[in-house]
């Protein structure tokens, strides 16, 4: 909490006015950094979203996906409620690669999905290896590669 | 403790007459679990890791990946203690790489050490997407894609 009324700039009391419980403002932090997420990638794409996690891991965004990843695995409410962010950001990542695509940016030997499933597992992947505390010093190299594989060449 | 009697064949005080405690017997599983992995990366490399995940998911192995994940993220005396593990993983694959690398098999725009980053990354993502209890239908296509970014094209 203490971190919270930090990041917020308000204090409990004010934070409580406005969320009923612990478990509405978590879900309104989560939904918030989910929209970070769904602007960056319509703008930038996925990779852009990766390299801003390698440059300034943000710990406080990492521990609630942690905790959302948690929470898909072991609360099914939890995973029905989160379906539709889940749902719009895959949306937002096809979409992104559609207008790439249109534009003879994307190599034309994978489908759209193909290719979106694969940008979702490495962003998965480097989720959990910034979560680990794992080194990230090689990552920025990993994801030039990752654009060579997903760019026309 | 249930689910381990039934995987190892043995009873509860069967199993800690060879262990010393819970963190021995975790340790020990851990530690045959890498050892499985490394054997298959050497052998067919950590692709056919990931195929073999998708096509069989294992709870029991998932579930002490996840551990071990936590461990590294919350535990200095566990991360430093599983270091040697990581870094045999880390070895394997590259040297896997350069055994494709010299039958040509392998993509040559990229360094080994990005190529391996790349495929343990895909693989972080894989362990995190099916401890979620997401959906793995699309995975194995987004695998045949992975292959083609490493193997030579």
């Amino acid at each position: 909490m203490r971190v919270l009324e930090e990041e917020i700039g308000l204090s409990r009391g004010a934070i409580f006015h406005h969320f009923a419980d612990k478990e509405a403002l978590f879900l309104a932090v989560a939904e918030q950094d989910a929209a970070a997420m769904r602007r960056t990638v319509a703008e930038h794409g996925l990779v852009q979203v990766m390299r801003e996690m390698i440059a300034a891991p943000d710990a406080q965004r990492i521990g609630t996906q942690l905790e959302v990843a948690r929470r898909l695995r072991t609360d099914p409410t939890f995973r029905g409620a989160w379906q539709p962010q889940q749902e719009s950001l895959e949306a937002a990542v096809r979409e992104r690669l559609q207008h790439q695509r249109q534009l003879g940016a994307l190599r034309t030997d994978a489908e759209i999905g193909q290719l979106a499933g694969y940008l979702e597992l490495v962003m998965e992947g480097l989720t959990a290896h910034l979560a680990a505390g794992l080194p990230a010093d090689r990552l920025d190299a990993v994801l030039d590669l990752d654009e060579v594989s997903v760019r026309q060449g």
